[in-house]
């Protein structure tokens, strides 16, 4: 959970390549092609970014990785990912004729979600018998089952979160902006190694009704709920928990509503285990919150995968029946949003082991009075 | 050229949305999809992430716009764009039912680059009937000639981009990292008004060969030849120029090569006038590179479009027959790269005028000795 872990090498891309190729395989697709994005990094540690000009890997079953690269990238590809295969086009040339050339003009891919639209349509006009998926509905798993150095990490980002949980309760925030706390949260999480910070949200009174508020100009007053929802990267993997503080001392309703949240996450964690399904997982903590009364203010997913992203496949979400296998890392995020008044999220990071979950995050979930 | 502009209003987005939809129509597509992004920005002002669940504006001749949004994020999209008509979809419903209900089901549109191919893929899976074609492919120019409004902000962030070459002129290159000079680029775009820096290119030495190297470790010696190339966003709109430096006295050769690129740039300038063709801008540039020699180190474009990205059509380069157009804005930047040994590129954003080219970077190009 200290120190800098290894880096991966050369050997673990290749790995994760060969099984990609193969996942593929199985899954009756005839490859798969990865734009620049969170799958690419995963699968090469290259990370450009993505543009006009297209990028791409080509993992084929058989075949040996190839890399589409605009020739004047191609001297950072190389330092990025030295053992992998490069094929470069230069401005002016076709490189959807060059990446169909790879394809050999008909199957079907897997196209990595992220890839612009601009090179999806420009390899369907130049290749019109080829067919192609979303990565993430054809191989939602890919990057979902997390080995133990990915976990290693993942522990080590959610260490990092909770310790920036527990410097900032002792922040002031009646008087203060929402700003002001959220940049006290981002230079927390830096302290404690993240490298990128994601998202810092500081939501509070009405505007924690608001699920995706971030941080505003508002001040913060004696009374507020104040919604607290931070992440980002450390060591190339993700955080993400929440927390709901009051400032000064709560109603009764304000700890009601926290009370049936707080269980309803309790619920959702109990739910984790190998082989249930991850709507389970959601049905769980919804029916706690339904029957106190409050379902039609519980406005969002249960939760969502983790691992070099902070948004990712498997998704705790009703209709998705993909089984819970040990490894997988997801958030477990219940809320109640009373429009106008004032929100209620707690969130932690769940991991499933072989008999249940293990919480990545482990600060106190009872309602804490700040000043 | 000083002080804060004044902000669109809702009454110039909705202008902007009608004037797409008319050129859709004129383009003979039935609307226009538009995804989180630059097109999104310039179009409403609203500026979500784009992630799984998707957002689209919808865009058709003779109809008002709608905006299909994530329920959770309808607040949010209704306070950036108070006069849009939103259509919320709640996780777990089908967001591209919900969008395929706006596009009747058959046609022809056009998508904005940048789309997920994961939301491109759930459309054209919901609506087998319906075709799509790249933004930029089908309405080029959508985004590419400038109002006064907006040209007075690609001009204020190219002083802005000025007054930080002459300020980085005079710190110390020799001894000192790359990434030390980038530092000092980066806090000068935003001392003098950037909000955004995207790209801090200081490539000394050997380093100058490749176009995309950033900075690195590398210590800048006495001797070197340094390209910077440096740009981000004020009030919203981009700056993009490029000079090189020498650190001490140039030899014959360097002096030779950067009078080449100098040459080639005025060139490429003096080409720029209503109904020239995009391709007529390289081709002026190129023509002097390669009849001094060098040619095939000239190894990408010549140029591309600027607005609320820096990175845009149209682009200057072999086979792109646009014509050019009073109000377009884009780079002028040819470079020579001698593998293993140093680079030279030298750019100016340049609108056009009716009777030629303005340079909204205006200064020296001539080879400059820092220390």
């Amino acid at each position: 959970m200290t120190g800098t872990p290894a880096p991966f090498t050369a050997g673990d891309y290749e790995a994760r390549m060969r099984r990609a190729a193969d996942a593929a395989a199985d899954a009756g697709l005839d490859g798969v092609l990865v734009a620049p994005g969170p799958d690419l990094v995963w699968l090469t540690g290259y990370r450009p970014v993505e543009t006009e000009r297209l990028t791409v890997l080509v993992l084929r079953p058989g075949q040996d990785p190839v890399l589409v690269v605009p020739t004047l990238e191609a001297p950072d590809a190389a330092a990025a990912a030295p053992t992998l295969a490069l094929r470069d086009w230069t401005d002016g040339k076709d490189p959807y004729e060059a990446t169909g050339a790879l394809l050999a003009g008909s199957g079907r891919f897997g196209v990595s979600d992220n890839t612009w639209a601009l090179h999806l349509l420009g390899l369907q006009k130049r290749l019109p018998d080829t067919r192609y998926v979303a990565l993430t509905e054809a191989l939602p798993m890919l990057r979902g089952v997390k080995d133990a150095a990915e976990l290693d990490r993942l522990a080590a980002a959610g260490a990092a979160a909770d310790a920036t949980y527990e410097e900032i309760r002792k922040v002031p925030f009646a008087g203060r902006r929402e700003t002001d706390v959220a940049a006290d949260v981002a230079a927390l999480l830096r302290q404690f190694g993240h490298s990128q910070v994601d998202f810092t949200i500081v939501a509070s009174g009405p505007n924690g009704a608001n699920p995706h508020h971030e941080a505003g100009d508002r001040v913060i007053e004696r009374g507020d709920m104040v919604v607290l929802d931070f992440g980002g990267l450390k060591h190339g993997y993700g955080s993400d928990t929440s927390r709901t503080v009051h400032v000064g001392e709560p109603d009764d309703e304000e700890r009601a509503v926290h009370d049936i949240v707080r269980e309803a996450q309790e619920a959702g964690f109990r739910a984790v285990r190998p082989g249930a399904a991850c709507q389970d997982v959601d049905r769980a903590a919804r029916a706690v919150i339904t029957e106190a009364g409050y379902g039609e203010y519980f406005i969002h997913r249960t939760g969502h995968g983790i691992g070099v992203t902070t948004h990712e496949p498997p998704y705790m979400i009703e209709g998705e029946e993909l089984p819970l296998v040990p490894g997988m890392c997801f958030s477990v995020e219940p809320g109640i949003y009373l429009p106008g008044r004032f929100g209620v999220r707690i969130e932690d990071i769940v991991t499933v082991t072989e008999d249940g979950g293990r919480r990545l995050n482990t600060t106190s979930r009872e309602l804490v009075i700040v000043d």
